[in-house]
């Protein structure tokens, strides 16, 4: 496209060509777009998790940082792409990719992606996207009415005031967790009696002048770890993240909550937010949602739900009681690029009150002027693209109820597949599904009734030599491609809360299987007969103590 | 797709289809995507740049906040899209739009963008991403040797080091800016004699321990907003940004600085970090760069600079020197998405020092572990796109000496335009174009000769009236959707630095003719009459003035 030969110099109509829109079906451009589809499905319809190369002998690949001095036409750089880059990512879509939130997405959302990236609005301003700004408003009103079911006259009153949110669309979770504490560290530290309020006066000065000795945030030990970086943004510090114990199934427990705070407010520091999580990112588990909400209004914290995960549940009219209380929560955030199946880049925080927002507000000039609609103004990130739109697709042609059928056929599979696991001799579950998530690990029954019986000293031994033989699997049968399971360490109550390596599943995938699910325990259990050294040290470790 | 009928119900084999690659080139969804095309296409050759359509209006067609209980076909939904969003969103592609950073997109990068979205990679982790990772971290390692020209074997022993970084790619210049502040504070109230840091403790703690009464940044009084809303979230205070004086060309004054640095230490007030600006979002003005490194060094502080805008003209070897200086930045953020011409959402910041991340670090258990070298570890946002490649692409295709004549006809433009202006008897040149903005005003000759005889108190009078006429000229103007320029306030040093609204520009767009710029300056003359009232109070005023 830019030279007509590939050693011939740039010029500047060849450039103008480039920004120019191609004209008529045979264009070059076209006949690369075909390609290029034709071969993005075939590569979707290979139903491997990846190629097996390493990392290493990839990267030789990306390892030149210098711009090239010379263009390269379009159809030779997208076979370059496709040669080196498509055949060695990751399927996150093929139905036995089972290890991530990430997952396959509808097909409709491909070309409708068309529209958000060529007609490339910037959210921050009206200016740069118009109606995109009543629909990412929408958007944000449907996720706040799916969660808080407020009144029509509700939303028809501050869904579309320029002077109110009703919460931020922001690329992640991570963001949209940060901005609900932004929002709730602002508002606890807010201006007073000559006080201008955290955000003018700084963290420093807002602690002397409310006069306590530390701020806190409460959440599960299940928390995700973007809180710990929220905690350290924020100039809370990651230490005053405060852990609450977790019971044994790992949702965090109302009477340690209590007591946390009851013990931090008598050392004088503030607890200014507690965070429920609505589906660990580990496990799946949802926390006591309205026990939660009792004591934050009781104690007078801002209570944030994390459901990035586990948020989507609410389409399910079966399956949201799971959730209940989280209509309680003082904001609440979900990432449409999970369980809503948008591509990556799609989070949102919710606000219960449409005025959360106004301790982060901000203005400027050019953009952002009082009394603006621009949604610029109550994001922590500038320049967005229109990625609420694909949200707002995605809700009009799957539905609710197609959303729901989703959402239930998950967690029904992560039931099936728990059940399964129990009736292996070889398997053990360690954490049993509330959502799609669950947790295992290979442990022949020997080897189990050799670690129940063990001494305390013995059973570490045994369970750190399990944790060896758990990597060594999952590694193994991500090289291999074919499938591919996470893993993560979890400190199962029933075996002393030892640090134990499991598998870790998610089953948000429609096109997953029984007999993919049937399969990889079968890979996983041929797979650990192929570290005979680590077998036998297992073996005989666990002879010892049966011995006895 | 999802239902046989508009009223049928939603059935999970339909569901299941929507996740299923679309068969060979007639099926309903190829069809779709080309009518999609076609569409697109037409919209983005109609040379406007908006519908008038007030926003109100088009408020009403998205004011359910119903999530929908009955699924739409696709092809329904995609022309309720072309007939609702599409045609009421901002032609930020039209060549007459030239009031924004954002503008028009190399077209080769809509079908390359389809790769992106339908891989469906997640950054944070290899597991997710496997080549796209080595891809960013080139991507990260070309802009870092384009600002800071390592060798060779910088690039081989740092780009793909597991514990090092060269930066963080991320969705937008808030987030650079804000990471890049992050590292900034944390390395300034880093671990030392039993205190473990600001990043654990938190910064009430990191200010005992260090005995500063208060924090820093220092910037130009025409700093990004941004900036306020990162001293904000870092728990510095908004207050605790400090504006540095500008010159006549809007750029920093040394001096000033210096000054304000010595008086914040003399307060005991710790100056952590100054930002240097590269292309102020308001007039494309370049901060004398080497002085301040030359500050900082001496004053230890950490320098950033924000070239989110104009460090692309790094890629121009006949503008580079105008970032004479950047080379001794810490850090610097360039937007991707500005003058790299990328769809919405790639920004990044690079680290001088590859070890500078390290005080952001941050693992869990079931990614991001310590020694692998996933992304995560070293961004503030979690989950994120593959939008490097888009990056990667366009430097291959466009190359470095392509991006040169789109740098250098930017600048070349905008001094054409100023050109333009300044012979014009009607309007005022207000701000000289360094890169490729500029700023001016509807200003006829003889108001002009009346606001510089005019006394202090008629010269304010006059500069109100003559605010309300830009203003008035800038809305409608953008209401008419011919054209579009914004328009900001700035402070002329020449007009004893009143409040003045100027017309703002940006000239990025290639197929901005000088033809549609002589068609603006008419459009505007014709709309300055439009305001009867306003121009006879205005013509009543200088007559006064002139009377004297």
């Amino acid at each position: 496209m830019v030279s007509e030969q590939r050693t011939a110099d740039v010029s500047f109509e060849s450039l103008l060509r480039i920004f120019t829109v191609p004209e008529g079906p045979d264009s070059t451009l076209t006949q690369i777009e075909e390609k290029l589809s034709r071969n993005l499905n075939k590569f979707l319809r290979e139903h491997i998790v990846a190629e097996e190369k390493p990392l290493r002998e990839i990267e030789k690949d990306f390892s030149n940082a210098a711009i090239p001095e010379q263009p390269e036409f379009v159809s030779d750089h997208t076979q370059h792409l496709l040669d080196n880059l498509v055949s060695h990512s990751v399927h996150t879509s093929a139905p036995s990719f089972i290890g991530h939130m990430t997952s396959a997405l509808p097909y409709f959302l491909m070309p409708l992606s068309k529209i958000m990236i060529a007609l490339n609005q910037n959210l921050v301003k009206i200016e740069t996207s118009k109606a995109f700004t009543p629909l990412e408003r929408q958007v944000l009103g449907m996720l706040h009415r799916l969660i808080y079911a407020q009144q029509d006259g509700f939303y028809d009153k501050w869904m579309h005031s320029a002077n109110h949110s009703l919460g931020a669309f922001c690329s992640g979770g991570t963001i949209a967790n940060i901005t609900a504490l932004w929002v709730a560290r602002n508002n606890a530290l807010r201006a007073r009696n000559g006080f201008k309020g955290v955000e003018k006066e700084g963290l420093f000065q807002a602690m002397k002048h409310y006069g306590y000795d530390g701020l806190a945030i409460l959440v599960s030990e299940r928390g995700h770890y973007s809180l710990k970086k929220a905690a350290d943004v924020l100039g809370i510090g990651q230490q005053s993240l405060v852990a609450v114990k977790t019971n044994s199934d790992n949702r965090i427990c109302p009477d340690d909550l209590l007591a946390q705070i009851k013990s931090l407010k008598a050392k004088n520091i503030k607890p200014f937010a507690v965070v429920g999580v609505a589906g660990t990112t580990e496990t799946g588990s949802i926390d006591p949602l309205r026990d939660i909400a009792k004591i934050c209004q009781q104690e007078e914290c801002h209570f944030h739900v994390d459901a990035a995960w586990g948020g989507a549940t609410l389409m399910s009219n079966n399956y949201r009681h799971l959730l209940n209380g989280i209509e309680l929560a003082d904001s609440v955030t979900i990432d449409a690029h999970k369980q809503l199946y948008i591509p990556m880049g799609a989070g949102m925080v919710l606000f219960k009150d449409p005025s959360s927002m106004k301790s982060i507000e901000h203005h400027a000039q050019y953009i952002l002027r009082k009394g603006s609609k621009d949604l610029g103004s109550h994001t922590l990130e500038g320049s967005r693209s229109g990625m609420a739109m694909l949200v707002y697709a995605a809700m009009h042609i799957i539905s609710r109820p197609g959303y729901e059928l989703l959402i239930d056929q998950s967690i029904e599979k992560a039931r099936y597949f728990a059940e399964l696991i129990e009736q292996q001799a070889d398997f053990e579950l360690v954490s049993h599904p509330e959502l799609c998530l669950l947790t295992y690990r290979y442990l022949p029954e020997h080897i189990k009734h050799a670690l129940e019986i063990a001494n305390a000293d013995q059973r570490a031994e045994l369970n750190g030599l399990l944790n060896e033989w758990t990597k060594f699997i999952q590694k193994r049968q991500r090289e291999n491609g074919r499938s591919f399971v996470s893993r993560t360490r979890l400190t199962p109550a029933h075996w002393d809360r030892l640090h134990t390596i499991v598998f870790r599943v998610v089953l948000a995938n429609p096109l997953t299987t029984c007999d993919i699910l049937q399969n990889i325990l079968q890979e996983q259990r041929d797979i650990a007969q192929q570290a005979p050294k680590l077998t036998q040290k297992i073996e005989a470790l666990a002879q010892q103590i049966c011995a006895k």
